[in-house]
């Protein structure tokens, strides 16, 4: 059986990653298809809209046969580490290609990408640090280096979010000499960052997202955008949790975390930089909200979701000396849901997995997986009782999810 | 002008409280009255109903005239520390006498009492010592000790909760050597602990806060146990706060905090014994309401006020660091409040105050009072946006409270 790997947060699964997994699915020639997915704390410093349980039945219902969490440990990082992290676990669950979604679609752009900036390294790390002396934030830095070595007028255009995304996953497989094949589908219509609805059937999850926090919406108005399976589970969602997870439900535990805190423990949180503490600690007693916080913290400097994956980390008490260094692959793969056909692959596969396979809690050292446990807690913490125990509790004893039937 | 003082927490002030004051004054020939009052976290480890302001205020308008904070190094502490911390204050403050209500009411057998246990010191330690390790709370141990040398023939009830208080006021007094008339005036009808109302006018402050959380139960129902100021102020509070505090208020951040937080990090908190580490963090993710927490971590040797006491020290983040050794002195006066006469007494005393007097919070060094400010911030961070906001400022701009007018 091939398989085919795609990196995915699917908050909500909607109908342009549904395109994406069939085309990845079909350009790879794969029978089946598995996706690592970020847990229920999120690359952009977020809380995702439902649990990983949640999405990852979405992804079942529309077609992914095996899903993998990927640890909060690459998950609320940097692109680069949450590359590292994510293609290490397709890696090791024996997918023979990675498929990603970019603006650009061009597989080679990628490839030469990448052996360009490998071989130019030592002048554009020296571009970078230059430009982030001059207060530019790290992503800026690194797309001004590029520009300033004249190494995007072959055609990737490194200022977009998904090309930026496809180059580290592209980075990774070769600088760790993954045994994956590269394949990437263009994006359609919808850009990643759009917060308006765009087509008749695309929409960027962004844009999805403010729609249903928006006043006045309902559900239903994200239809057209998301595969029926993904309405239904979010309607169930809704009615069984009472609400989809956003910051502001999780800024009264963070404002009373950093008021009750000091400001060496803020220090040993990771991502928190020199110097911050104090506008951080001041910011905290005055905001009333979290959007005013992060207003009140922002600088030139560091981007709003590397504030906002600082803002994830003290909430959930991650620290530099469990961080760091930053690892380069995942230690475990942990299975949150599979397909009839994924379950088949899995049992073929079982003697050649490359990471340890965890589908039961109980049965596994809960050390290795302590972070995703804690972000598994914290998630749950700001529901309401007795929904918080619910969720809480679904980390301990909820099976991997299980689709029954065989999809053809 | 002569002083009394007198140890209160006022949660809320009621009219056997307004007996005491009175009784107090008289009984004292005094002409002002200082009550030393426990801040937002209360001896037996709970968020007081109303802040502390709130409170101050009500014990100025039913008299007092002067109300300064019991620093939370000393009001969340075992009654030991608790009178410790109290009598310094008062002493400090240029009181001539202490004034406590008892059970017993006969100031002679709390002074022969506290000459006794210190003549027999030794033989009662070890007794006391006997007693914990057959598994009894330290309450417990202190009481059967008591009984074992034959002390309690004497008359002193030392299973009354209010003459336990009372003796360690005196042993404060007394081992100290602080300059204060020990005086005691006995309390009218409703036993300390009473749950319900059991006269016309005189209830338990227990009774009333049953009776104020109970369903169906409106404010006016206390309306005969307490003065009317009392009424308007708790009417007036919950308008502007939304409600009374109450530990299952905080529930929702002490179990958030439980589950973010590594065993090695709860063992630094005050009052962790070593040992119930885990049962605390088991309950913790198991428990679905405060009171269903504490019952499943509750032991025979230690209280419930003792574990309670923990558990605030959990909310507020205070280590056995910051607390060990226990302080036998205040190092402060915070001003809460003053009536005219307060003031008057407090321009004539400024020369002589025992400890600095601190009565707005940006004059003095934060560093001292890094406790309280925090306990503060805790406090108000259970209630939702903008009240949250409102109490919490409170903490850095209210000035004392001024009752203005001679009460004569």
């Amino acid at each position: 059986m091939k398989a085919v790997g795609v990196i995915v947060e699917y908050n909500p699964f909607h109908n342009g990653h549904l395109y994406h997994l069939e085309k990845s699915r079909e350009a790879a020639g794969a029978d089946i298809a598995i996706a690592v997915m970020s847990g229920n704390f999120l690359q952009r410093g977020e809380p995702a809209l439902l649990s990983k349980w949640a999405r990852a039945e979405m992804a079942l219902k529309a077609g992914a046969d095996l899903v993998f969490e990927l640890p909060y440990k690459f998950a609320v990082q940097n692109a680069e580490t949450f590359a590292d992290g994510a293609v290490s676990i397709l890696a090791a669950s024996g997918c023979s290609s990675l498929c990603f979604g970019s603006e650009s679609g061009d597989i080679d752009k990628f490839n030469f990408t990448v052996h360009l900036l490998d071989k130019h390294n030592e002048a554009y790390q020296e571009r970078v640090k230059h430009h982030m002396r001059d207060g530019n934030s790290y992503p800026k830095a690194l797309s001004l280096a590029f520009k300033d070595l004249g190494l995007g007028e072959d055609g990737l255009d490194l200022s977009k979010p998904n090309n930026i995304l496809g180059y580290q996953y592209a980075k990774s497989v070769h600088s760790r000499h993954r045994k994956l094949e590269l394949l990437t589908v263009e994006r359609k219509s919808a850009g990643y960052h759009d917060e308006y609805f765009s087509s008749e059937t695309i929409a960027s999850a962004t844009s999805i997202r403010k729609a249903l926090f928006s006043e006045g919406k309902v559900l239903t108005d994200i239809k057209s955008y998301v595969p029926g399976t993904t309405l239904e589970i979010m309607e169930d969602y809704k009615k069984t949790f009472g609400a989809f997870h956003k910051w502001e439900m999780y800024w009264p535990f963070l404002k009373y975390r950093l008021l009750q805190m000091s400001a060496p423990e803020l220090k040993e949180i990771y991502e928190m930089e020199e110097g911050l503490e104090n506008r951080v600690m001041l910011s905290a007693i005055k905001a009333g909200t979290f959007h005013e916080f992060m207003e009140s913290i922002k600088t030139k400097r560091y981007t709003w979701t590397r504030l906002q994956r600082a803002c994830v980390h003290i909430l959930t008490n991650t620290k530099k000396e469990e961080m760091l260094p930053q690892p380069k692959s995942a230690s475990y793969l942990r299975l949150l849901g599979m397909s009839e056909e994924g379950r088949i692959y899995l049992n073929r596969q079982k003697g050649s997995l490359g990471l340890p396979l965890i589908s039961k809690l109980s049965s596994s050292p809960e050390e290795a997986l302590r972070q995703d446990i804690r972000a598994a807690r914290i998630y749950a913490s700001a529901l309401p009782h007795p929904q918080r125990q619910k969720l809480l509790e679904m980390e301990y004893t909820q099976p991997p999810i299980y689709l029954k039937g065989s999809r053809a």
